[in-house]
């Protein structure tokens, strides 16, 4: 099994190809059709080999075996086995849904569990995981690149390995070697799974305001009592056994997030081996799903309510740590969540692309393309090469975005502290960003993946309506988009006093002013958009500073502007990647002048979509950063009687009125 | 019935507020929660009486009974009606969905029918149809505050008489007397609906593409053959017949939009006294549903695949004429369309502003501001106000552009082909902006709705997700966005010289002027306001007039500028409204200090969102503009191969290679 060898020792002809043949359970029930899903391993490897240099990254860290070739061959076992056994599910799964038995069991859709299973047999759970618990101790990014994969094959099912890698990041940072060696390892086979218990009913942001119990049992153990709301795979049939990670409170703990503890409850207990006694059922559950959500999307990913009413767990950590704790693999969380939104906009590029191509409707303005047909390929009219540009552009810049970000965050899990701690502070500016710039266009994105197919979009037949929504959920969980915009200006920007921020806007402005002055910039007409990246890079310290000086006199001026400044710093950030890549894409062009057909078409594609997104893109920068900068006054001047309360909506109005006292 | 009385006999007491008592079939079968709903009256007559004068407007076209109590009293009795009957069955309907029986019968949701019974009971659908056919003969804005008032209660709902409207419309102006006797006089009192089959499996958009055929059998009839798709309202529980109003080809028709002929295609063949035989039954159907689609959103309205196949029908008017008499009512038609954005908004609102009042989570960044609870409410935070006060500006100043379009549209129906062509050509200029401005704004705005409520936004159980799923579709049917931005840039200005643009631009400039100059500018600080409408509306015109000169060269300027002109000019009109609205408020609030408060703070909110608007959003418009007078080349130069289907879509690529054959 892959999961029990060293990265040295991998033979990947019989670990990675030999997947086991398609089981007769994981056919699609539904009738509607898939979106066609080929993993873009050309893109990826742009990105990492040419663009940002992973190999010689990859060489520093010291894994030597690292080779463009056998991460590609990795990537390409991964995509084997997104495309073959967890693609075909995504339409099923969506039609059929999880179904919340009598039993308080749910039951994922057909095919799921099998997928599951042989996703754990080939040991992919552990890809991450140092050896010496069962992994295959390879560096974070490639985990990051594994989850786009099988995300964008299918987001809802890859979330029930997502959480339990989750669940495994907390535990080996946090546990102690006890419960990583119960808990830890059978995460790691897969044959267990598990969960990140936050959100409860009256609160998912302001965890301050957890009130879930936990009462020491005096033999180690604590009695857990409390609902979690939202809870992702808090409940299915795919694994033996669900090991929560629970945020609780001791009996005299100090209010607020300072006295929250983080806890492990399992679903079935272990016995002393740490191994199921064969006696699980209904009734010996430690906890119980008490249902599920019916929601807009992300359907086939059971979201549950779980009821814990002295479930017995264990602390992990020091008492009153548990946010802290929970909070330190935010960042790579939020990475992940990010990422949602690459997965959805490349699924809605590779199902939009082909339906442009064959589609036929009215003639270009500018004279027939296709005169002996009835009508020209919609992929003429510039309305439609412009949605579909949009798309293409905002992927291939949010791929080198979150490979650059999951790139430093391999020293995540470095021994030294330092290192830790410099791969925490550069990660913490870009991941509010990319989790709430990259997810609102996951949405934009996969509504104009709809939009291309006219009202055959909006028919679930054409597979596009799907995408769309499964990504709504993401600008939600992980914190909202509101969140995120707080946590970048106020914490990462304002807290950090511009340090890291004003260090990657150096770095940008080196890198455009290097680009801008090269060969390569000359003969791929680059030097405007050098120009352009550095003079944003500018403005966006420039911007902040403006903003944080204001703030001095009017606090509320960080939350008013800190949701289109987040906005800004996304699109400045495309820019950066977007002018690397096209320098990367330059470079190989004047390398090689002979290079073949396919190539010379690669390369010339990234500059020409490079090309829109500073034309028809980037000139959202400017409005974002201009109502940035707005004085709070008309967003905070309404009176609570201004909302129209008083003359349209008297009687459902919500109880604002009581105990409201503004200073 | 009311529809048998003339407007100026109506006894509004008996007619519009003695309404059937609810029906136990009615009751939702949902047990997803309803979002509140609650007609904006006060909004609503703000709108006509005290920004566009509609008093004035209708004591001129001779309507001397439609005071603004009256008007107010028929708006009245339809809000009673949208609220308690049709505004309930929200969920459920969405819940239930339409079901397509074996007998190829379409079963509406539970309570559909009786609703739509007590609808056309009450008259409502002859509203605005000349009295000598059965209607009250009430002008067409009437009917489209009508429209508002059921879409926002219930979308999916409002679809059936809607489309009635349309085929009412249509035989209105285009049928034989006999045809209008038969048919018009059966859809007026609901007992019959209507439907429009333009759309086929192979055109949406190109219409000239329709294949469906037209025999003549030498009786006066012909027998109509072909297929049609995504059929609003084709096949329905709701009414005893359908009358189908199809586009089709005569034999030896000139090909293309030229060779169109319109038909009407009853579902049941009226016996010469043209009334059902009592014989109708799924054997001796003249139309058969084929099936329905399975859709993202407005799941109960029945969107149908409908086969004719040797179906009799009838020519409506002249032969080949049939695009041109379809087209006639388009603007108006797309001014409902627009309206299911303003529909959508409004739901949104609604059901967040309750949420925001009475959700406690984090505090205040300027300190605590309900000291005494574990946490502050969230409508302290500035991003939850803003996405609520983005909603709100939006929808406001979407409901003044719809009104004041529709007081324009008033003129469709006059006597005098003069007052129609003028009309025409005011209402044509504003029809693609509104349409597609107020939905993609729709879509936006119902998906903030969803944002301020956090992962709850996305559960089924809170009644938000719904209004994105119900509102994606507005930007896809009666034309896509990127069609109405054709249509606006291509037809609406350039065919036009630019002359509707400029008149409506002086006028802008005008207004700006004379309200930047008053006293109420100076009150209440809308002179920067007015400044900045005038030069908007300046660059609005100059910002056509440089792409139109681009034009001359370069065709495809006029398709790749388009979408992004027509969103700055919606922004414009958006601002122009807003001034108005904040001109209306303060000469209020200056000619009454002593009014009260509710009264106050009416006015006072209005200025607020109004500066929002300004503030917050408008300076999209400056993006939107920068990015319209790109040159094309970034969108246009892309070859067929640099799409990515050579490297990462082989297998799934259309055969758009077959038959391109550029210049």
């Amino acid at each position: 099994m892959y999961g029990q060898k060293s990265a040295v020792e991998i033979d990947t002809d019989s670990f990675f190809k030999t997947l086991p043949a398609e089981s007769e359970d994981a056919k699609p029930a539904s009738a509607h059709a898939q979106v066609p899903f080929v993993t873009p391993l050309r893109e990826m490897n742009f990105v990492l080999n040419e663009v940002l240099d992973a190999p010689g990254h990859y060489q520093k860290l010291g894994y030597t075996d690292l080779t463009p070739d056998f991460v590609d061959e990795i990537n390409g076992a991964v995509a084997s086995f997104a495309e073959e056994k967890v693609a075909p599910l995504y339409s099923s799964g969506d039609a059929e849904g999880c179904k919340y038995n009598t039993d308080s069991s749910v039951s994922t859709p057909r095919g799921y569990k099998e997928a599951y299973e042989e996703w754990s047999q080939g040991g992919w759970s552990g890809l991450t995981v140092p050896e010496e618990y069962g992994g295959q101790g390879m560096p974070l990014s490639l985990g990051v690149i594994k989850s786009e994969i099988i995300g964008t094959a299918n987001w809802s099912w890859s979330m029930y390995p997502g959480l339990s890698m989750g669940a495994i990041n907390t535990l080996l940072l946090h546990a102690s070697e006890e419960q990583k060696q119960t808990y830890l390892t059978k995460l790691v086979t897969g044959e267990w799974s598990g969960t990140m218990c936050l959100t409860e009913p009256a609160c998912g942001t302001d965890l301050g305001q957890v009130s879930t119990r936990a009462v020491d049992n005096g033999d180690g153990s604590y009695s857990v009592t409390g609902t979690k709301v939202y809870i992702s795979g808090g409940e299915h049939d795919m694994a033996e056994n669900i090991v929560h990670i629970v945020l609780a409170r001791l009996p005299g703990a100090p209010e607020g997030t300072k006295g929250i503890s983080l806890f492990l409850v399992p679903k079935y207990l272990p016995n002393e081996e740490g191994e199921l006694t064969g006696e699980e059922s209904a009734d010996n559950r430690n906890v119980t799903c008490v249902g599920i959500e019916d929601k807009m999307g992300i359907k086939s990913s059971a979201t549950c309510v779980m009821g814990f009413e002295n479930s017995k767990g264990w602390l992990i950590g020091e008492p009153n740590d548990g946010l802290n704790q929970m909070f330190t693999f935010m960042n790579t969380a939020r990475l992940g969540t990010a990422m949602q939104g690459v997965c959805h906009m490349e699924r809605s590029y590779q199902g939009a692309l082909p339906w442009c191509m064959d589609r036929a409707s009215m003639r270009a303005l500018s004279g027939k393309k296709y005169p002996d047909d009835v009508a020209d390929k919609i992929i003429v009219h510039p309305d439609v090469r412009k949605n579909l540009l949009t798309i293409k552009a905002l992927t291939e810049c949010g791929r080198a975005m979150i490979y650059d970000a999951a790139l430093k965050a391999d020293g995540m899990l470095d021994d030294d502290e330092a290192v830790r701690e410099k791969c925490e502070e550069e990660l913490g500016l870009h991941t509010p960003t990319m989790k709430a710039w990259l997810t609102e266009l996951g949405i934009e994105c996969s509504s104009l993946g709809m939009q291309v197919y006219g009202g055959a979009g909006f028919i679930k037949d054409y597979g596009m309506e799907q995408i769309m929504r499964d990504a709504r959920i993401s600008t939600l969980y992980e914190g909202t988009t509101g969140v995120q915009a707080l946590d970048l200006l106020g914490r990462k920007i304002i807290l950090d006093k511009g340090k890291e921020l004003g260090k990657q806007a150096k770095l940008q402005i080196g890198e455009a002013f290097e680009i801008g002055t090269s060969s390569t910039a000359g003969n791929h007409n680059l030097r405007g958009h050098a120009l352009e990246v550095a003079s944003l890079s500018t403005q966006w310290v420039t911007t902040s500073m403006r903003i944080v000086a204001g703030a001095a006199s009017d606090r509320e001026i960080v939350g008013s502007a800190s949701t289109d400044f987040l906005m800004f710093s996304g699109y400045i950030s495309g820019a950066y990647q977007w002018l690397k890549m096209m320098n990367a894409a330059g470079t190989a062009l004047d390398a090689n002048p002979d290079m073949d057909a396919a190539d010379r078409s690669f390369y010339e594609s990234k500059l020409h979509t490079g090309r829109f997104y500073f034309d028809r893109l980037l000139p959202k920068a400017y409005a974002l950063r201009d109502m940035s900068i707005k004085k709070p006054d008309s967003i905070m001047n309404m009176p609570l009687d201004g909302w129209d309360l008083a003359t349209t909506l008297p009687s459902n109005s919500g109880d604002a009125y009581a105990g409201y006292k503004p200073e």
